[in-house]
């Protein structure tokens, strides 16, 4: 029973396959090859738009910070939740590829931003006060950093107060199909009808090997040749680029992505179901992913470690238990017996 | 018949097995899996040494600027031959690894550095007047951007040279294995016997999916908590570090990795030989790898032209062509007909 | 009646006499002249040591920025006050001098770090987990941005427990004197003998005409070198350094500075006096120093509107006034007969 | 006789009593006082326009930095001088302030660009090849490094060629009086009318104290609130800026700087004839301003050095002699006494 993290499980045997499908042959360098061609297809398709451009990269740090990088200017700063994987996780990656930017931090219960702090945020930018670091971008994270969803007419809400601040509009996606399948919204609900400029769609906690896509939506498009040459002196362009667009393409194949997700947050809701039984065990926040943190009672964390089960301790002598697409039936019906 | 790029060539099969291989089970994220720990008995096996560490990452041009990041400093330089790929290819990464760093160019025929260029640059570094940027790292490229190879005495050379002058040196291997297979060297004459620092061992180019590995030696090790920190936030931690691990794992199995480049440099030579068959085309440099720079004459270049065959104009009225390991034995048959 | 900031008062005419003084004959450019020779000297019997070197720049933004540099990485983060002017007034210009370090917010009454905030965070770092940014500098701020003033056992307390965590400290100094004036301390105790690594000694707002002195102590004089090349690549290397030199020498003779700091807190406490006299207006802050941060009563506000005063309005409908070095008693008595 | 450098000399004395001039009462920070709006209105007469934002530091590698990184993006490159002053003597600020920006170094006679090799480099720009670092500005150096001067017309010629490549044009104007005085141009035909976009005119070694300007021209202007913003973060915003502007209008007034430009360049003559009478001492380069760059016969070297003078000896054996607007007529007369 390993609840490490959804970045310590296998990657899908489709997405495996799709790489040997694509191999052979020589294929044009650098993103020219023809299966990113398709995959630009598959994310029309998906996206329910072609006003969009993409880049592939392997690392969510790398696509959210090159992301950021295109809109922030090393005068300017990101807004952004006070415990935002960008601001916590990313080892200073937006201040290196900003160039000397800034993350402003606001507060909010399950790291989904408070409103009044968000419009106070906005409320306070001078971009002519030479002296502060204004606010170019309005940064959120879906799934959040603590397990909960923002339903897609929050993020359009938020999104619509970012824009008339003069603001750009990010949106962290590491665990974006877990959210769209907690909150039933379409990928484009969750992006571009919601008014998101740029977003990082992840798929390796998904089920990818190693594969996060940027999208630039309508007017972020006029900043995709500064993201490839971004990408470029950042050493993300993958010379044989095919490889990274054969697993986009097999996750997105029949909606694969989302019936992974939906097995994750499934998972996620019985196992914390089942911690909850003894009446003593506590949620943190809510779980509408495929993320559980928990106050775990002592006879609780006496049997997960008994068990030998795999977690994380968090703040406040919290714990943090992750699902993944390859957290098996059987797992939580061995926990029922564990717990019983 | 595409003798565009190396880039261009698909993985060797051995490579996708050696992902399905892996593709079972949890594995710790970042680098801690076993997969990675097995690459490094694999690594001290090919290395003929343990006093080295390592790190992955998917591009060329990240492992040059994090292995240079290391050693120079934002005030400081590094000496390298005005064509290298660091100088010419990389859209200024190392600047922005380094946080602001210079590269100082020196000539040199065939993209090799000329000895008395790198003495008096290196007489010339004043570590302590302000005004000028000193030289902290020697960057050598082999196989070269001209596709010559060092000899490893030279690398040893220049390495003893530029110690003596207080700078740490850097090998840039995106072509290793064929230098390698080139000279006759060992992968540890060729490295840390020759007294390089910091190598960048590429397989992308030899045959792997997207594979470059970051080999600290000896005293350079002290930097490699530095190392990976400035990974982490250039995106250069992939979370499911097995598989780049694999990938390496299956190139250095029973040598496979100088196997291919064997290929490659072999139908380089052959392929050259071909098109000098005529007395008019003449080679820009001689042809120690897998590339190919040469003076196509006009009637080469209107039968390569119209059997389709791909590959790049380069200066001067030059062409480049590009073998692989993929390159089949066939191809320079079909060449010999057709330039017959 | 202009309380708008100590840095729109002219400079003492004793600074202008001073750089006339030295307005003649060549001396050697860059600080090697022999100006700033003899202010080492005053600077050593001002510090009452000699175990230290010292920097001279023309902006509070530029020494602190540049003195942070010197020990925060890329990858690392300075601890300091919500409220730190490194934080919320430079611009990022500690970003961009790290080349993308961070900035860790702490909060505390009155601008001074709550303790308890301190030692968590300071508990909170661990270096070698590679994606968090760990803490490598304290900041403090004396007087700090809300006008109080630490004392220097309290500097020194705080020192310790950094120290104890591994991290280098930097005193922010722009009103040095007017704290030193305030607690009693001495330049010694409140710098070194406060275990303060590295002071950025500011006499722009004391009376000078524009001159801060980056001083490194101790074992923190190993980045002295490193402080020079850093000053010189960001333009903080002024050719006719004499004329940065004469401006503290004619401050600390007769230690100037401390007299006109003197003035600068009495009136300061004065004017705080007479606001408050009506016993509707409220001290936001305790004055220490120069700055009075208050809450005006109705009748003040619109008697010192009437009379034309300058003062800026702060957070949370306060106001901020500030005094300095050429505050007249005549204005205090003015002020009197007007809140009268 | 001290021939070390123009940064050597002291202010002139009117620049001294033009600080005393406005060392009186209090003055808005940061720029927004009223001496250094009186500054635009010397300035306009000056420049023959209006067309124009200006911004003031102390230090010409701060004016050149802050100048490139309005116009120079990190993923960009600025075409000079192999031996232009932001290539050899500003310790990489160039590429600090652009956030790893890249210089491309051009050859050419006296410091002075080589009209072919720009035309190379200009037609080898290819903005959308994403591996490669395009140039996106043209920093021209007058008086050159080489103490030569390029007539307006030729200025005005290179700006033309790089405009219709796209490129912005950079004057680094460090000794701009020298060249002007050299040439016969007006400020306004060496600048703006010479189509140069941004020009940083240096005024210290011209006989100022500490004074830099910079200036944008047309549509240079749109980047004014980001020069001030970059100033600021790079501690280049003096809070008592009425002391810089002061020295300005000092300089400006009568023509001031003209006139000391004047007085340096005519001793630099007149020495460099004196030097020259032997038959056996060569001038490197033509002495059209105020340095002289020579290579002295060893009778001429013997006699200098006995009278102690001061002066660098410069690459394969030469030496450089400096003047300034404080080399008095005598010097020449004694100079000429020494070597006859």
């Amino acid at each position: 029973m390993n609840f490490s993290s959804d970045t310590s499980a296998p990657a899908h045997p489709a997405v495996l396959e799709a790489l040997a499908g694509v191999n052979n042959g020589m294929q044009p360098s650098y993103g020219a090859d023809e299966v990113t061609a398709r995959l630009r297809n598959e994310l029309t398709r998906v996206l329910e738009t072609d006003d969009f451009d993409f880049w592939l990269c392997a690392s969510g740090t790398a696509a959210n910070a090159l992301a950021l990088s295109c809109f922030c200017p090393p005068m300017g700063a990101v807004l952004c939740h006070d415990e935002a994987h960008i601001a916590r996780d990313e080892r200073s990656a937006p201040e290196f590829f900003t160039g000397g930017g800034k993350l402003q931090l606001l507060p909010g219960e399950g790291a989904q931003i408070d409103e009044t702090a968000l419009r106070e945020a906005l409320a306070g930018i001078k971009p002519d006060f030479v002296h502060e670091t204004p606010a170019h971008v309005l940064s959120l994270t879906n799934l959040t950093e603590s397990g909960t969803a923002y339903p897609a007419g929050r993020v359009k809400h938020f999104s619509a107060l970012a824009k008339d601040a003069g603001l750009m509009v990010h949106l962290d996606g590491a665990r974006f199909a877990n959210a769209l399948v907690s909150t039933g919204a379409s990928p484009a609900e969750m992006s571009w009808k919601a008014r998101v400029d740029v977003l990082t769609l992840g798929l390796t906690k998904t089920g990818a090997m190693g594969c996060e896509i940027i999208i630039l939506f309508g007017s972020a498009r006029q900043k995709f040749n500064e993201l490839k040459a971004r990408a470029k002196r950042s050493g993300h362009m993958p010379p044989k680029m095919r490889y990274l667009a054969a697993q986009a393409i097999a996750m997105f194949a029949d909606d694969r992505w989302l019936a992974l997700a939906t097995n994750a947050n499934q998972r996620a809701r019985e196992i914390s179901n089942l911690l909850c039984r003894d009446g003593q065990t506590e949620l943190v926040h809510p779980v509408e992913g495929n993320e559980i943190f928990v106050r775990l009672s002592e006879s609780n964390l006496r049997a997960l470690t008994d068990a030998g089960a795999t977690f994380y301790p968090w703040i406040g002598g919290s714990h943090r238990l992750v699902t993944s697409w390859s957290t098996p039936a059987g797992t939580v019906e061995r926990l029922s017996d564990l717990l019983a």
